[in-house]
Order: structure tokens, then C-alpha cells, then sequence
């Protein structure tokens, strides 16, 4: 059975995106892109909706990406990838699979039949439909420390409420805080 | 010059209450009821908007809250209070002035005059104006281990971001993270 790991950057006020849809307010220094590294060689497969894909294929592909962030741009490529569209035709970044059905369904079917563990990065409608589906195992945050007024808020619309257990803090040089959690 | 902060639980999305104004998420250990102790005794002036104000004082006047949080009672009973409203015509709870003039000119002249430090509770509308006027030193949450789907967002409304550095970091056993944040 494969763990399914929710990964965002997050506000301090939980907004995961700002109402123009950019995180230009992230801190990305050393210990993150170490970080986010790591995460990408873990030999995950990747889930995201449409417009995260989107926005990660037309940078991971970039040579720019490539020399910025050899590693993490590597481990991005080369990882297995999915992603959930019902109008997408085709899906061109490398090593990926277009799925168009219901994404709470292909989610289950993965965690029971893939070994590698599953992390949605960003794609919150995606995180939405799998916590409400009680498919999520862990959710890692990086909590940026700034505040914006309105945007996409973490995990909006999920029903009733999602207690937590805190597994893992770190505080980075930059401010950001590493929080890692599991449902109880 | 007074020091103002702002002090609110939040889930770990960024909400403050949910869409009923329910704060029943928060978790409230001996830890945290120290802290709240120790805060409300610290002799800071309390600032509020009308609805934070109805609530707490509605709670705190009771034999019951005396009962089971005496010194937070005693703290919050005893502080010298302003609650900020255009539509309240007197406020019954002791030590406490209403203001109906412009909450950020308030503050801004209470900031000058006042040898106390000001604490902002709750109060989300207040905490954006002042927010958004400049005029908050610190943030201090205390980040509760769950997630809700929708409520009121705190800071929302402010324009821009605002850039916090982290200054401080507490671990309750409640798995509650104390984070102190001040503007950069």
C-alpha cells in the first residue's frame, strides 16, 4: 500500500496561492531547494491538476530550470507523473499519464497497487477531493513568513474538520518552517 | 510608544473561525491555558472588535469561566479594554471603553499615549485595518493541528504582502505551535 503525501507552500494565513495565482512570496534559499530536491530523487510519483501541471512542465522544462536547479529539476523529469484533466488531450511532459476520470478513484486504485509513494504537489483541487476522500497519509507544508490578503486557501472546501498530528517542524535560515503532519 | 500585537488561533490553513464563527478546533491544554494566563495578565490594554468583544465578554463574566480559568478570568476581567463599534450604544463588561470614531486613528493615538501594550484579540476586521495601516508590531498565533474547509481567513483583506520575520517557536504537547512573528 502506497502513502500519499500532500506537498504546498503555504502562507502563514493558508493561502497557497495569491488571487493572481502566483507564489512570488515564497522563500526559495538553500535549505528549501535542498529540500525540494531530495523530495524530487525520492522516487515518487507524482499527482497534480491541470494548471499545476501546467505551470510545472513549462518551467521544469525550461534549460533555465536545468541550471538553476540540476537536481531537483532531474528528479522532476525522470519521476512518474500524473495528471488529472478532463480536457487535456494529450500530456507532454515526459514520463507522464493523462488521466480524465475521476482522480478520488485513480487515487485509491494507485495507493493499493503502486509501490512508490504518491505526492501531489501544489493542485488544490486535487488536495481537496483526496483528504475529503480520507486517501491523504501525510501533509508536508512549508510555511512561509508572510502574510497576503485573499487567494487560494489550503485544503478550501473540505467538509467537517481534519484533525492532526504534528510529526516533524523545522525552522530553515530563510523563515520558512518545515511542518509535517499525519491525520489522527 | 506602545507595542501593538495581534493574538489568534488559527487552524493550520489560516482560519481564525469557521463559517459559523466557531473556534471549536482550537485546542485548549494546560499549556495553552498558561499562556493565555500568563498574557492576560501581563497588563496589556485589550482592543476589540464588537462581535470578538460579545463573545469574550459573554464567557468571561461567567461564574463559570472564574471556575474553570481563574486567572485568565481575573486577567481578562481586570484589563483596562476598548472594543471598536459604530452600532453598540454602551459596553456592560467592566474596565471597558467603546469607541466609535476610526479604529486605526484610535490606535495610532493610543500607540503614542499609552505606556501599556496593546493586544488586539481576535477581532479579524480590526486586525486587517491595522494591518493594513502599519501599525502591528507583532503577530503571535497559536497554529492548531487541523484543517477546516471554509471560514474567515485571518488578515484577509490586506493589500499587498507583508514580510514577517519569525522570532519566536513553542511546541505544545497539543501539538499547538506558538509562532511569533514581527513585521520586517
Amino acid at each position: 500500500m502506497a502513502t500519499l503525501t500532500v506537498f504546498n507552500f503555504m502562507t502563514l494565513n493558508g493561502f497557497t496561492a495569491d488571487a493572481q495565482g502566483g507564489i512570488d512570496w515564497h522563500r526559495h534559499g538553500g535549505e528549501e531547494g535542498a529540500y525540494a530536491a531530495e523530495r524530487a530523487n525520492s522516487g515518487s510519483m507524482l499527482l497534480f491538476g491541470r494548471r499545476t501541471y501546467a505551470m510545472m512542465a513549462s518551467f521544469w522544462l525550461t534549460p533555465m530550470a536545468a541550471q538553476m536547479q540540476p537536481e531537483t529539476a532531474k528528479g522532476m523529469n525522470a519521476s512518474p507523473k500524473v495528471v488529472f484533466s478532463r480536457t487535456l488531450r494529450s500530456a507532454e511532459w515526459e514520463n507522464t499519464r493523462l488521466v480524465s476520470g475521476d482522480p478520488a478513484a485513480e487515487v485509491r486504485r494507485l495507493k493499493s497497487e503502486q509501490q512508490r509513494p504518491l505526492t501531489i504537489l501544489g493542485s488544490g483541487s486535487i488536495v481537496t477531493l483526496c483528504a475529503e476522500a480520507g486517501l491523504v497519509d501525510e501533509y508536508a507544508l512549508m510555511l512561509d513568513p508572510v502574510l497576503i490578503g485573499a487567494g487560494a486557501a489550503f485544503a478550501h472546501g473540505i467538509t467537517g474538520r481534519r484533525d492532526l498530528r504534528l510529526t516533524e517542524h523545522r525552522l530553515f535560515r530563510s523563515g520558512v518552517l518545515l511542518l509535517r503532519y499525519r491525520p489522527v
